[in-house]
């Protein structure tokens, strides 16, 4: 067996009038993320550990933020490419491990909505997608509600072998 | 051999009247971290690497802060429900590798100690334990000395097959 | 095959009249990365992530910067001593994972160069060597422009069986 590991990470800031897409899920809250296409951290962090364990580059080459294609786009699409990326490369996904970062709202109730998502795409169960979350104890720009933050790790196998 | 990875990140703050346990070490200082349990920010990072590995929720999933049961607790007790959780999956951790980010004080000299609790209560040797330990060149709030952050990682392996 | 991984994140701050040294490259910018060596974030997150897979210690233990010897040195040369050690152990490199966190300049243009000098000195290939790199969203002191940091994974499989 020939394994592989990648880690990604990302950042968008948070405001009024956004919607707040998390893990390819509407979180209903007062505030939403900030960017190009829908600003989903969780789904960009993953991605970027994707393309990370097989060195593709990162979602910005992939999906740059200056090409009008991808402006409000559904991060689950990224998603979706990225995996086809992987699996063009003779590799599958064994386990994606996040975290998510944010002072508010909780979002355990939709973590399970979230990992359904997410697995469906890579073509893995929910068992082998986990997302954590946790504040930053109101420290920094998370804690302060300026934006939000995530983490992925991703472990892959060569599917050839 | 079936691999899995996890990955962990938390946060604490840091208050004068209060103990700062890392690592599951008192390490003295002039100020201790705030939580609902001892806030051992080290321990807790490992924890979520552990549960994120099995995509068995996280820390605060397992252990809420509205929990009186925690209220103050040693988070060495919580590591240890953590690995039996593991173990009951069917899995053993093969290392684990963390980074503690703090201006101060120097931990160099109690990771020998750290390493020794950690290593005995997850069942494996201090040499598949590393604790790392950087500053944040004083920016942000760990640099301001308001808090301090753990990142850890885990390797774990279907003990079964 | 037997796994380990590791991981590493860095910090260093930016200042006019420093050289901005990055995955072993100089990296033409108004400000430069402060530290004792060159400063150089995405190698040391590196070093750190390869010593800790190993539980060798952290990249302080083995270069502090209170030793002359290591003023204003090439982390190259830190990197080439790090992988020497991982050898020493009976383990090789299977590949790297990166993330550099800074707001300016674009690095997308050096990755390649970064590639070939990380790769030549680990002795992997290009394709085991994943740099990305996102911004911050302006948020934070690597938003501010008061730094950079770096983050890597590693995963080393014993050479010897």
């Amino acid at each position: 067996m020939s394994y592989r590991i990648g880690s990604g990470v990302d950042f968008h800031q948070l405001a009024e009038g956004r919607e707040l897409w998390i893990g390819g899920i509407k979180v209903p809250h007062t505030k939403g993320a900030v960017g190009h296409s829908d600003a989903d951290v969780l789904l960009h962090a993953i991605c970027d550990a994707l393309l990370g364990a097989l060195a593709l580059g990162d979602i910005g080459v992939h999906f740059p933020d200056t090409d009008a294609t991808y402006k409000g786009i559904d991060s689950k699409i990224l998603l979706k490419k990225t995996v086809e990326l992987i699996q063009k490369e003779g590799y599958k996904v064994v386990n994606i491990d996040s975290t998510l970062c944010l002072q508010a709202p909780k979002i355990k109730p939709y973590v399970p909505q979230m990992q359904e998502a997410i697995a469906s795409i890579v073509g893995i169960t929910i068992r082998d997608v986990s997302i954590k979350a946790t504040t930053t104890e109101q420290m920094g720009f998370v804690g302060r509600e300026e934006g939000l933050m995530a983490y992925a790790s991703a472990l892959l196998v060569d599917n050839r072998i």
